[in-house]
């Protein structure tokens, strides 16, 4: 399976003319403490934030990055045991509970693809099995040591709430990658990270979810990030999942709390179909592709 | 003259071997009350921030976009009577000013060009004279109705202090082009800007300034960005200036205060030419440009 397999074509119009607008869907965030090599644990906090999104009504839940695995692995032989196929135990127990709950899922996890090599994997799963699995594409820290990165765009797939894009962690500081989903038609892109915290200066936001609100407002699409909690082999995370309108303005997050927590949010996904600013601007329309150098 | 001829080619280094690392410059940003029409008075503001910035050691000033005619015109005739040329006294007496106190001056006016159209346009000007003009290539609102946009890439200038980008307003919402500066070494990108107030939630800070941190932390270069303040035949602006560092940080602003303010910070230019992250990332040589799409 390959994620671009799912992606449609570029510009391809999803709207209606005449049709109602769809009701806003519940976002969430499921941000996680994870321990790596916790299969078992992990597995169980997952299915945790699924269940508790599910009865709060959640449309389309975001899981963190290598919500299967944890993240600070020994070396490569470490993630390398701790990777499962797509097939494997995580995303066969997502897609069933996105069947049983009617909902998106989107998650990443440790893959050991098809020819043995181990991916920092994302997967978009809905009623009607795996979307789309997408491997990602930029490697940050000591990944570089233990991924194969992935060398395919990001998926953008058609799903019952909306068009919804799905990148990991790192990926969302490539504005042309998130650029890339958005010129696709994405109206909410899905984004599993793990931030380890850096430090910043006193009331100032992470780094990180000032990149995701901007992510946002160049594109007019909603955001979703879902970050990690807690320490891992002395690595401390950011916490700082967040849920961001089409304006770059946070409905949810970003979270500030420790600990496991779900965020939500009430997305009206329609509104990222519209790009306009104003009367005169359209984000995209405005572009000047043959200046653009790559 | 043409920005064009001004930059150097892509990846050109600028960094001498065994080279002390320069002294940190102070860049400043003049957010001054404009009013449209009023070519002396206008003048007038920025010479007195020109004085005040040359008192303070300012070696890097930024003037607002349109510092010489205001921004709200009546319509394209208004831009046109105020349009001045290269070689008009705004330009004349930001220059001499230059030479005057041997600082380098970024600042927007509106232009009559060699063929007569009317241009928002952008100088940098040091002590040798003017060394680049930028006509601004993404127009917003009904500056469609007034101007011709550029059409060639932002100029990057080798000043006495730094590698020097520079840009106007709209053009910094859209990354590829603040990216492109940025391939081409720029250390500090100066943005004249005008942002119409726009509601946003309390205690956001306006999606203008979040998107210039994003702008200059996903390039590791300095980004300063300068707004007008007041009000103009019934818009209000944003008075939002603000100076980041290659995290996205401020170091002076977002500017709160109403009324005529100098935000001054010190720079250290060289740290913009490392563009690693720890040990294993480096933002320009993680990017996937076989990937990405225009």
């Amino acid at each position: 399976m390959d994620g671009s397999k799912t992606t449609p074509t570029p510009g391809e119009s999803t709207s209606t003319p005449g049709a109602q607008p769809p009701a806003p869907v519940l976002v969430a965030c499921a941000q996680l403490p994870l321990a790596v090599g916790d299969l078992v644990g992990n597995r169980a906090a997952a299915d945790r934030a699924i269940e508790a999104a599910a009865a709060a009504g959640v449309g389309v839940l975001v899981l963190p990055e290598l919500a299967n695995s944890g993240y600070v692995f020994r070396d490569a032989a470490h993630a390398a045991e701790l990777a499962e196929p797509l097939d494997g135990p995580t995303v066969t127990a997502w897609a069933a509970a996105a069947a049983r709950h009617g909902m998106v899922i989107v998650g990443g996890f440790c893959e050991r693809d098809e020819d043995g090599a181990v991916r920092n994997s994302a997967v978009l799963v809905d009623p009607t099995g795996v979307r789309a699995l997408y491997r990602k594409a930029h490697l940050f820290g000591t990944e570089k040591a233990v991924f194969v990165p992935g060398d395919t765009r990001p998926p953008v797939v058609e799903t019952a709430v909306g068009r919804i894009g799905v990148m990991v962690c790192y990926d969302l500081e490539f504005p042309e990658w998130v650029r890339d989903v958005a010129l696709r038609d994405a109206e909410l892109l899905c984004a599993p990270v793990n931030w380890p915290l850096f430090p910043r200066p006193e009331g100032e936001r992470a780094a990180e979810v000032v990149r995701v609100q901007a992510d946002a407002a160049v594109n007019r699409m909603f955001v979703a990030a879902c970050d990690r909690t807690g320490t891992e082999n002395g690595v401390e995370w950011t916490g700082g999942s967040v849920i961001t309108d089409p304006d770059g303005f946070p409905l949810a997050g970003p979270a500030t709390e420790t600990g496991e927590s779900l965020l939500v949010a009430a997305c009206a996904l329609d509104q990222a179909r519209d790009k306009r600013i104003g009367e005169h601007n359209h984000v995209f329309a405005d572009r000047r592709p043959e200046l653009y150098s790559r």
